[in-house]
């Protein structure tokens, strides 16, 4: 089942644009691993924890190890990495699509109801990457104009429309996860904001 | 039993001072409802998690709904809302005054003592309004010398201390609370601030 | 068993270098002893969430008084405790090693494996400092060059190489503390930095 290749993949691109985040600031090779590690499995953490289910990498420990290589090789070769800069968002945007429909089915699976799967699927997708934010000082994604958390509110909102219609053949899955992408895709390529009126800020209006 | 409904009433005030304390930062609507209902929720979930009992919110979702709603009504009503800021300061301290009270009467149910009981009465009142500051990049409650959290300190002990006295009159809840309410509401009425001998501060003494 | 003598120490010494950290800030003194608590106990009280496991001071509110008492002595002598800063930044070192041993061993004994028990020491060793840092707005540990995460790392390594040939004597287990405790109070005799090689700055290279 490939699912869990693309899985491992998506952790790999948090872990690598978590370590680019913060690479500036004087981290050190093992904080930048704690890092990789925690914009990577922070939001699942989170998630498993309030719905008190096994915490997901205690069970299959390739998400750590993906993690932290990909921390490491960061960290050392963070020029070149550095260089694919534009890729990665666009990977890490795959990324995001991806943890969040996941999580959203999950939830859906274990019976918590569709306001409970967007809620988790959107904690999952950007949980890790605000623990990151926070443990690096920086301002955090929420406090930015970035459309980083809308699609992944529409696309986990689709996958909860989509479930009853769902067969094991993923094409429903793979809806939802294109939708964010493209979405997310979009706002990368064309520097889209959100728009003023949704936004509050000091300037002047 | 009207306690529900003040509890949902707590929820939305605790939501509104959410966003309207971050809302000149250049938050999204999105982010809003985020930090509406961490505030809200952030506290008791923090508590059921360490207890290790079932989440409040995902148990009974009018929690999350009425965070969600007050959120987006404060987002878009913004100068409205905060012109009654006075009035929202009293009910902020009458939901954290029910929040810490109710805590504490739940953990002294759950059997685990009056020590656990306080702090996670204390945890309840004041950890959604910590992870808001932490989410917005501002300085926590714990480091100004409002009068925020000791009133709390104080009504969570008289709880306790009542607790062997209690019928199912609820009268001695509302003394609990009420002590809270009085000490906080005072402390805003006249800008009482914690006593220097018992504040550090960088100024020189 | 002295162990449980020796940890109360470590958790009285986190608490009093959390308020000590950040006393200079205008901290109040409830502000204090909830620093001193959430230095003590925030690192252990994270892994047992994690694991699934009863979070230890809920059954043995000793830590919890400790840490009471430690931070409240600390805020009201503060000058005096101040005054024994070095002996107090050995005392740390021996804490951090001391927690991040004995967590390792207890991940070992639930069966978690190898990776999770490295990590789930230092975790115990250094959430509780990260959480203090994030609650009074200063960088993280994270963030500097201070050399205190990597011989965590490697006496929690050391600890899961030498826990097959464990017998009841805890030669091995203070053997591993004692790597720990060496490496750190080399590094703070010394005053050895992080080389630069590990280390990302602004700093032109």
């Amino acid at each position: 089942m490939p699912l869990h290749e693309v899985q491992l993949i998506g952790t790999a691109v948090f872990a690598v644009t978590g370590v680019l985040a913060v690479n500036r600031r004087g981290l050190d090779a093992f904080g930048a691993v704690v890092l990789g590690i925690v914009t990577a499995l922070g939001g699942g953490t989170v998630r498993d924890v309030v719905l008190n289910v096994p915490v997901f990498w205690l069970q299959d420990l390739s998400y750590v190890w993906v993690a932290i290589a990909a921390g490491l090789v960061t960290f050392f070769a963070d020029r070149t990495v550095r260089s694919t800069y534009t890729l990665l968002l666009y990977l890490d945007a795959l990324g995001a699509a991806l943890f969040g429909v996941q999580a959203t089915e999950k939830v859906l699976t274990l019976q918590h109801g569709a306001t409970v799967a967007v809620m988790m699927g959107i904690l999952t997708s950007i949980g890790g990457g605000l623990v990151r934010d926070i443990l690096a000082g920086r301002p955090t994604l929420l406090m930015s104009r970035e459309i980083y958390a809308t699609p992944i509110l529409i696309g986990c909102s689709l996958s909860v429309v989509l479930w009853p219609y769902k067969t094991d053949h993923r094409v429903l899955t793979v809806l939802a996860i294109a939708v964010i992408f493209a979405i997310r895709a979009s706002a990368i390529h064309w520097r889209i904001m959100m728009p003023r009126w949704l936004t509050h800020t000091d300037d002047p209006r």
